[in-house]
């Protein structure tokens, strides 16, 4: 294992050290605890947003923390959910008075926990919600939504969630935001080679030389189809007429688009991808609204890719395009 | 190997027009050549900052073009220098009549081609002048700065002059500002495993199970001492003591701060770095303006890292802060 690490037990704490050192204009961090609130909670009056689960994923989850995004993120041992006393502590950091709402994967523990902090919450009057993001087609099959894991689009959602806060709308109005945009969500990913934990030392899961895997999860969760490596444009097409087929997406509709990667492929590989992707959609004439390039949601030094969609209507098209300014999304 | 791509000897070609359809609002091509412009340019009376050199450094240079930074970047293949013509065509593209510089890292290829498109621009009534960046301490000893490499502090370099160019000051205000940052600007790096340049399909050097190279450059080019791993405290105090030394920075001086990717390093592990960087800085007294930790300028699938330190003073400062709109730097 070769990592610029010092302790691979210290990975999350170190590594939220240096995000708070990096940019102490926009986040802090509460003492005690691996949670990152943005530098002006809370805000009266506000909803506040909280997200989190296990970390290895940077920038996501903590990397979004800031105005017109994320309130509260609790950051997790790596792919480890966060336990219910620092989910408290940030609930209680940034409710306004209006309620919080934890936006998270749809994973078991994060469920537990989250919603464990969110009982201790309401002993003390503040009032919660939740929403689980299911974007991941290939983790469950169609009809079976609910069971799908949440991957690189639930930074879509809470981009879109954190615009509806600040404008001062009800924890309903927010929730059904999160619900809106989660229903228009889909992404499907590919591995080429796996991660390695620092804790574990060695690779999560073995691939071999000419491998890849259509539909792997963000941590190495099984996907749908082992097969030799393929072009760039034919993992394209299969990644995306898949996502295409599944809600369906349809000509006339605008989208935002996304090609994420995983933490070691190269951004000149993902904008090959990307390149693929805007033909596919210009000749199904579905028009991209807005576009998202880069490493968003990785998987430590996962080699691959996801491709996201989202379907957009005219309030969630105004959501994407508010302002954030947050460590690793800024926009006027 | 194992990429996402297509044809090896296209992948700059489909990466351009990647990055076009991506950000369609804010850069568009030349007709026939690999480089990218402003959507707006040219800008009449602005001098026109013109940036380029070989690929496979994404988001590094074409990721920057656009309003408060570059005007045109022109890319070239793979680590390979540009052709004239495409640098004369993107010359023509940019000047507003107040002419154009040309930033470049310091290789040899890119100062001949870019130095024949300037005089093929002179010919036609167009002024240019040219800077080359040579922030790379491990590159050349101390006394021989201009035979330095230039690698990841280019991007504050360019940040800068855009700023600057932006303002509508004349080409010798421009360069004057290019010369002062490349003056108090010095990085070094260390690589942890070697890229694939996709024409070649294999490592482009080898490094052992346990090895990594200090000062290593962004093309692979030879550093200064291969050693086993060290832990990401002691590499970022080595890059770091090295490069305080080298200006000197002193107790007291402002800076802006970066850990730059390789591209297959996690954002994780750059976080980390940056937290000991931070702490160095600290104890030397040395104050941090404003922090860039991410990849900013890659050597493809290299594993690694590099650090910068630039010294500040007010106007440094005021155009770092300025804004920007480009596809990878996005600033208000």
């Amino acid at each position: 294992m070769k990592k610029l690490i010092n302790d691979p037990l210290k990975v999350t704490d170190e590594m939220v050290e240096g995000l708070v050192a990096a940019f102490p204009g926009l986040v802090r961090k509460l003492n005690g605890s691996n949670v990152i609130v943005r530098r002006d909670a809370p805000i009266k009056g506000k909803v506040g947003i909280i997200a989190g689960g296990g970390s290895g994923h940077e920038p996501f989850w903590l990397g979004y923390t800031g105005k017109g995004f994320v309130d509260a993120t609790v950051v997790g041992a790596i792919f480890s959910s966060p336990t219910p006393q620092p989910v408290y502590e940030a609930t209680k950091a940034v409710d306004g008075g209006a309620g919080v709402i934890y936006i998270l994967g749809n994973y078991s523990g994060d469920k537990m926990n989250f919603g464990m902090a969110a009982e201790m919450a309401k002993a003390e009057g503040i009032v919660s919600d939740m929403c689980q993001v299911t974007d991941d087609v290939a983790s469950a099959p169609k009809g079976s939504e609910d069971r799908r894991r949440g991957i690189a689009g639930n930074i879509l959602v809470l981009k879109m969630v954190g615009a509806k806060a600040e404008e001062m709308a009800t924890l309903e109005e927010v929730k059904s935001v999160a619900q809106k945009s989660n229903a228009n969500l889909r992404t499907m990913g590919v591995a080429l080679a796996p991660c390695t934990v620092p804790a574990a030392g060695k690779p999560h899961f073995v691939l071999g030389e000419d491998e890849m895997e259509m539909g792997m999860g963000i941590h190495g969760e099984p996907g749908i189809a082992r097969m030799s490596i393929k072009s760039a444009d034919e993992v394209t097409d299969m990644l995306t007429q898949r996502i295409l087929e599944d809600l369906p997406f349809e000509a006339g509709d605008e989208v935002a688009a996304m090609v994420n990667g995983l933490g070691a492929t190269p951004l000149l590989e993902l904008l090959i991808m990307f390149r693929k992707l805007s033909r596919i959609l210009h000749d199904s004439k579905i028009e991209i609204h807005r576009s998202f390039v880069g490493n968003y949601s990785t998987s430590l030094d996962m080699a691959g890719a996801s491709i996201t969609l989202l379907r957009l209507n005219e309030e969630l098209k105004h959501l994407l395009d508010a302002p954030a300014s947050t460590p690793y999304f800024y926009q006027r």
